[in-house]
Order: C-alpha cells, then sequence, then structure tokens
C-alpha cells in the first residue's frame, strides 16, 4: 500500500448489509468538492457544501444525470478537526445495498478511489491523528468483544501504553544524546554520561519492559479469551456442559454475529471475562484416556489451555480410576490449571471425594443435565483468572508486534548493561542504546518503515 | 403497536455486524438528555449536549460509573427538523458489535425503550413528516435493488403519488360537501352540486384510477423482478443456460447480500431491469413436455411467468417435434411473451428454423456452452420488458394495499355514476364517495386507524 496522500479516498464506513441508514464516508483535499457536485436541495435545485462549516450537517439530495440518487444527511469535518486529519465527509444514505452502491460508484467516478484496508486510520497515522500503537488499538477496539478487551484497547487507543513507552524512550534519549556526544569527542577520552546514573536508568527501564513484557500473557488472554479445554471419558457429559454453560450465554453470543467460529468451539463472556472452549472432540470417541488414538489431539489442546476441566461421571468412575487418571493427567498438565468436575450428581452424593482428592483444591460437583451448581463452576472459572492478578489499570500488551519489540529493546538493554559492566568503548553503547530506542520507536511509529505500515493497516478492515 | 409518542425510543441504525463506525438512533423528548447524561469531552470532564445547536456534530466520551464506553460523535436533530419530527439524537460510535451493545444499553438504562420496527418512520409519519404512502415508500427504497424499483420507490418518496391521490380527493371533496350540503336542506329537494358536472368528475377520476390500477401489474413486476421460466426437454441445456446468464452478473448480485432467495431459482439485473427466474425443475426429470407427472409444476411456474423462455437442442430437436411441442405449450401460454431458443448451434446451423417458425417472432440461437449470442437473447428479454411501454415519469403503483384500496375506490365511484344516471337521493350518493374519499385517504394517511399502522410499521426493520 503505497501512502499517496494526495488522493481522496472513499468507502462504506458502516457494515455491510440492508439497514436503515448507512455512511459512506470520504478523505481527502477533494472530499467536499466531489459531493458537492451531486449535492440539491429538496427542490433539486443546486445547493453548495463548499462554504458550510466543519461539524454540520445539510440534508439534501443527491442528483446524477437528473436521476435522484438519494436524500442523505452530509456532514462535512474540515481539516484538521477530523478522524483523519484531512478535510472528510460523511454521506448518511438509506441503508439498501444497492443505494449504498450507487452513491459510493458516484464518488468514484468523480475521481474519488476506493479506500485500501486501514486506509483512513493510516492517514490519521501519517497526519499525526494518532500513534501507531493507538491506530493498532482501534482494530483491537473494533474486534473487541468482551468488556475487558474493550477497556484494554480504549486504554491503549487513548494513548496510555504509548505515554509510558515514550516516557522510556525520552529518558533514553537524553542518554543516548550524551554517548553520542562521547563519539565526537572519542580521541579526549570524556565522558559525559555519568556511567552509574545509565546503569541506574537501564535497570529501571529493563524492570518497566520486564513487567510489560510479562502482561503480554495477560492481554493476550484478555483479547483472545481464556482458553479452556473440557475433557474427559466418553459419556462424562462434556457436550451436555459445553451447552448448559453457553445456553445461558447464547443471548449474549447471538447478539454479536460474526463472531468467529472456525477454529473454535465457542465463546462465552461470564462476568466480563471472554472464556474460549477448545474443541477436545478427538477424546469423545475414545474409550480410554491413554491408549487411544486421538488422544494426541486432546492433548494437543489442553497444551494450549489455561484452564482444564476435567469432567466425569460420579456415578460411574471408582475414586481408583480417578487417581489413575489423575496421575496421567499430571503429566500433561503444564502450566494449565485444573478443574476437577464431577458430573451427574443427584445430590452432593460424592462429597467423599472432596476430602479423598484434597490435593486438587477446584473441585466442584455439578449436574450438567439438572443445570445443578453450573454457577459454581463459573464462579470457579473467573476466580482462577483472578488469581493472575489482574488491574487493568495496569498497562497492559495485548499486541504482539509490541511485546517482540519490547523484548528486543530488553535484549539490547541488557547488552548496554553487560557493555557497562564491563566497562565497554561508548560506541558500542552508543549502538545498542540506538536499536532500543529504534525498537521502542517502531511501537508507537516514531521510528517506521512503509513494509511495517503495510503490515499493520491491510489487517484493518475498509473503511477503517 | 401503541403509537406511545412520550417515549424516547432507541435502535441501531445501520447494519449489524462489525465495521468502522456504527449509528445508535434516539428520538423523543429526552433523546438529548439521556445522550448528555453520559457525554464527557477528552480530558473526561463534562460537556454540555443541551445547548447545542441542531445539525451539529460533537466530539465526545460516553463515560459511564467511570469507565470509558466510547469516543463517540454525536449529532443533534431538534424538532420539528428531524426525520421524525422530535428531538433527535445519533451517536456514531466505534462499529464493533461489543460496543454497539454497550451503548444501547447506555441509553436503555437512562430511561430510552427501544424502538419497534418502523417505529421511527411511524413517528415521522404521526408527526406530519410523511404522508403513509411516503412512509411506505421508504421501506421499499431500503429494499429495492434495481435502478428501476429503486426509481419508482423514490417517486413515492418524494410524494409524486401521494400528491396525485391528494387532487383527487380534493376534487372529490368539493363535490362531496355540495352533496353533503343537500342532506342539511334534504326537505326543500335544492341541488348544490351540479350533477352533470360531479358526473364528468366522476368519470375524469375514474379513468386516472383505472390507469393506475392497470400500472400495479408493472409496478410490482419492477418491485419484485420479471418472472421468467425456462421451460425445455432434459438436456436441452437449461441450467447451463441459467449459469451462463447469472454468471455475468454474478459480481453484481453478490454486492447484495440478504436477497431472498427462498421462493425464487435466481435474480439479475439486465440494462437496469431486475429479472426473477423461477424454477422449473419439476420440467427438468420429464422426459416428455406432457405425459409425465411433474409438468403440472411447470405449467404452475409458466402461469406465474411473465416471459417463458422454451429452450431446445438445435441439433436433436426435429422442426417436426418442435412444431408439435409448440401447438401443446401456446395453450398454456396465457399472457406470458415466449422466446424460442435454439441450443447447442455451432454456427448459425438451424436458420431455417426462422423461416419455418416465423409465426414466432422472438427467436434467438445461442450456445449456452459457448457462451456465445447470450446478449442477443439478453437484449431480447430487456426489448420484451420495454413493449410494456414504461415511463418512470408516469406514476406506478407498486404496493398491493395501495392497488386494493384503488380499486374500491373505483368500485365506489362507479356506484356513484350508476346513482348519477339512476338520479338517486343525494344521502346514497353521499355515502359512497364518502366511501371512496376514505379508500384514497387511506393511502396517504389522511384516513387511518392503529391496526392498518401496525400491519404497515411491524414490516419494517428496527431501526428505521
Amino acid at each position: 500500500m503505497k501512502p499517496t496522500l494526495s488522493d481522496t479516498i472513499v468507502a462504506l464506513a458502516t457494515a455491510h448489509g440492508s439497514a436503515a441508514i448507512a455512511i459512506i464516508r470520504l478523505s481527502g483535499a477533494r472530499a467536499i468538492p466531489i459531493v458537492d457536485t451531486f449535492f440539491y436541495n429538496r427542490e433539486l435545485k443546486k445547493k453548495s457544501l463548499i462554504t458550510r462549516k466543519s461539524h454540520t450537517v445539510s440534508f439534501g439530495i443527491l442528483l446524477h444525470q437528473e436521476v435522484i440518487v438519494d436524500e442523505v444527511l452530509v456532514t462535512l469535518f474540515r481539516s484538521p478537526a477530523s478522524y483523519t486529519g484531512e478535510d472528510s465527509v460523511e454521506v448518511s444514505c438509506h441503508g439498501s445495498p444497492f443505494i449504498q452502491q450507487q452513491v459510493l460508484q458516484l464518488f468514484l467516478h468523480a475521481g474519488a478511489r476506493m479506500a485500501q484496508p486501514g486506509e483512513f486510520t493510516m492517514r490519521a497515522f501519517l497526519n499525526g491523528k494518532l500513534d501507531l500503537a493507538q491506530a493498532e488499538a482501534v482494530a483491537d477496539l473494533v474486534a473487541s468483544n468482551s468488556p475487558l478487551s474493550h477497556q484494554v484497547a480504549m486504554q491503549q487507543m487513548r494513548g496510555g501504553f504509548s505515554s509510558k513507552i515514550r516516557a522510556l524512550r525520552s529518558n533514553l534519549i537524553n542518554f543516548a544524546s550524551l554517548i553520542e556526544l562521547e563519539l565526537d569527542f572519542s580521541e579526549e577520552d570524556v565522558e559525559f554520561a555519568n556511567r552509574s546514573d545509565l546503569k541506574a536508568l537501564i535497570l529501571t527501564i529493563t524492570k518497566i519492559l520486564e513487567n510489560l513484557i510479562s502482561s503480554f500473557d495477560l492481554g493476550n488472554v484478555i483479547k483472545n479469551g481464556i482458553p479452556v479445554a473440557i475433557v474427559g471419558r466418553p459419556n462424562a457429559g462434556k457436550s451436555t456442559l459445553l451447552n448448559v454453560l453457553l445456553e445461558d450465554e447464547r443471548a449474549i453470543v447471538s447478539e454479536i454475529p460474526g463472531t468467529t467460529r472456525d477454529t473454535i468451539e465457542d465463546e462465552m463472556t461470564i462476568d466480563g471475562v471472554l472464556f474460549r472452549f477448545i474443541d477436545t472432540a478427538g477424546l469423545r470417541t475414545t474409550t480410554d484416556l491413554i491408549e487411544q488414538i486421538g488422544v494426541n489431539r486432546a492433548y494437543e489442546a489442553m497444551k494450549k489451555s489455561a484452564i482444564i476441566i476435567y469432567l466425569f461421571d460420579a456415578h460411574t468412575l471408582s475414586s481408583g480410576d480417578l487417581r489413575e487418571e489423575m496421575n496421567i493427567l499430571k503429566n500433561h498438565l503444564g502450566t494449565s490449571q485444573l478443574v476437577l468436575v464431577a458430573n451427574k450428581i443427584d445430590s452432593e452424593n460424592r462429597e467423599d471425594l472432596k476430602t479423598e482428592f484434597s490435593d486438587y483444591p477446584h473441585m466442584i460437583f455439578i449436574s450438567a443435565k439438572e443445570h445443578l451448581h453450573i454457577d459454581l463452576l463459573k464462579e470457579e472459572l473467573v476466580k482462577l483468572f483472578d488469581t493472575r492478578t489482574l488491574d487493568t489499570s495496569d498497562t497492559i500488551v495485548t499486541n504482539a508486534r509490541h511485546a517482540n519489540a519490547l523484548k528486543n529493546a530488553a535484549a539490547a538493554l541488557s547488552k548496554v548493561k553487560e557493555g557497562l559492566d564491563s566497562k565497554i568503548q561508548s560506541d558500542f553503547l552508543a549502538l545498542d542504546i540506538r536499536y532500543a530506542l529504534e525498537e521502542l520507536g517502531n511501537i508507537t511509529g516514531q521510528v517506521t518503515n512503509e513494509d511495517l505500515l503495510e503490515n499493520i493497516f491491510t489487517r484493518f478492515c475498509i473503511g477503517k
């Protein structure tokens, strides 16, 4: 994608399909004149948009070759007070797909070109309205489907993360410039930059970077949902449990169309936390947890899960068998948390298990079929997530690109620290500091290149 | 649906799904205060919408219990200068389904209620912004998917049809009031209304009504597409022809999602005219046009079609067989137009048929497989439609309810005319004129009742 800022771009900004209204958005130097060409009043007399103020709405008719294309509301945003920073126009037309196409065609014929994915937001970045991390948060915000992912994206979009990175960077820059100065006087063997101050700064920044990097695990889970595998023998009631868990939330789920369901079984939000259930269908067709083929697939799912629900039939599984299965499961747990769920209870008839398996702190007794104690299981899931000490006021990294840049910056600073310890020459120090600065600058886009931009913005939808 | 105009209503006005932006629309006395409750500036300081002018846009933050719901653009429309005629607010938020729901919930909690289907447009009607025929045209406009249906709906929405009906009605009212006056003086046997003038008027109006009624056939076809049945023996190439016809238009069809495909085979737009192909699958499994079961189903499809394409294999069907089939087909044509299509030509190898079947004016030679002369067939289809002498500047009735009211009005006027001829008493004349007036008034909603409104507006989508 070439950032040809001189073009005027146009795209449908609202969702596809039939509705009361749809918005066609234009941005660029010719946005206002292009719409003006077709703009008439109710009596089909020419009406001018050119003199209208920013942030005002005008009712009118789009007329082309004496055919009325639509009655519309036209909103003007004059540079720089617009999303992109350029002159922008939002045309609110009747929401028929046919009319949307007609209006789009009108503006294309008049010289606008179709916006590429993310191009409105890229222009906002290139015009300094947003930094790169904020721009990426816009896409996250549109994709967010739980209160937590929404809040984290919102914080990032409002610049919380960016200002933190900028502060780190500006501290480093102060020192970097002193070190660079030393290079100019390298033959005189002077030290403008106080080495112990520098080392203290590096340690402070490294600590912050490490916190940010470790927040990425949490950030990833917030953004994509906490992966939960439901495993167990056939007829333990896994499908029933899944249905019962989802049924309560079905209303909410169905209100969010377009949720991707390709690779995952299903998602649900409990107490504002998004859970993502990994398909363990492979286990369902085996009669024994260990010996059957397909178990590997279930282990794969478990490996990807933060929480594993082991579901068993409280009526038929002996405590000996349960102990045996737990011993095998243990080897595959990794860092996942295990919840034992005894299903098919009529009353609390297997409370004995609680004592016997007191080494398994998370054990719930339910009847999936009777919808009994499902709330307890949900509470347990949310509680397990809370143990990860979530504080949304903390800055949480949710973007793999950012996590990667932070790791690279930390690695470079670690070299700087080693260099300081071994009293290495200023020019080597300068090199590593510059590299750390570049990596941090990549996050907010203070340092950037065309490939990076293309990579980021083509993942946006068209119209954003 | 009770028209409880005192409520403030809210709904998503743009299409469901993920997009750059979405619009939540509110209308009613409390629309502005409700949004104002949550409206803050970028620095999270309270910002007032109450004093903002109509047709202006304000950037701000929706804040609820110290949580940022979204950054939004808020557009105010103050009564009466809004779609509904009431105070209205359009909140443009980020287009994530999650955010859409959050914003909606916010306004619902603050006292707005979910709008019922068509309620915005119903309020526009009740507040005198649109008459009933115009309101119905709004739904037609959103549903329109061809240039013709779009133009007819647009003309109706802009009041072309309504003003015609109103003119007829006001002429009748003049006379009706004179006749009613005679009733007050019935014992004096006076005639305020000139009977020959009245008769002339009735004749004029009846002529106009008849034209409008007969335009409904065309209107229906414009709105729903021209029904075309493709019939013929198995292996004549019907499926190939259908695919070839549709393939060229597939791009356009696919740009219009949501087109109903339940009862029809497929639709395509040629030269701005929508054609709708009726499934004649019943014919496909028969080996002989007459004798097999399932032929009835094909005849049913033919009966519903304005155009019938009889497709035959030019290589294998003898001219004797063709003549025989035509003789049978003729009895089932009704008012449909027949196009003979000779398929599987390599060159113009059966031009002899053209001479032999010169009594069939519409005959085309194609090769569906080789995409040969498909354009000629398309031209023929459009030409057949043009013979219905379409003039879009004419008023065309597209709505069955309107057609029905026009028929009832015409029937009442016919009684008036009979009454005038037989010099019937004024009170009987008055009764029939009143009935005609009521039927005409029903169209534009000058006469109306709650059931009618409910019936009309529940067919709208929510948010319109």
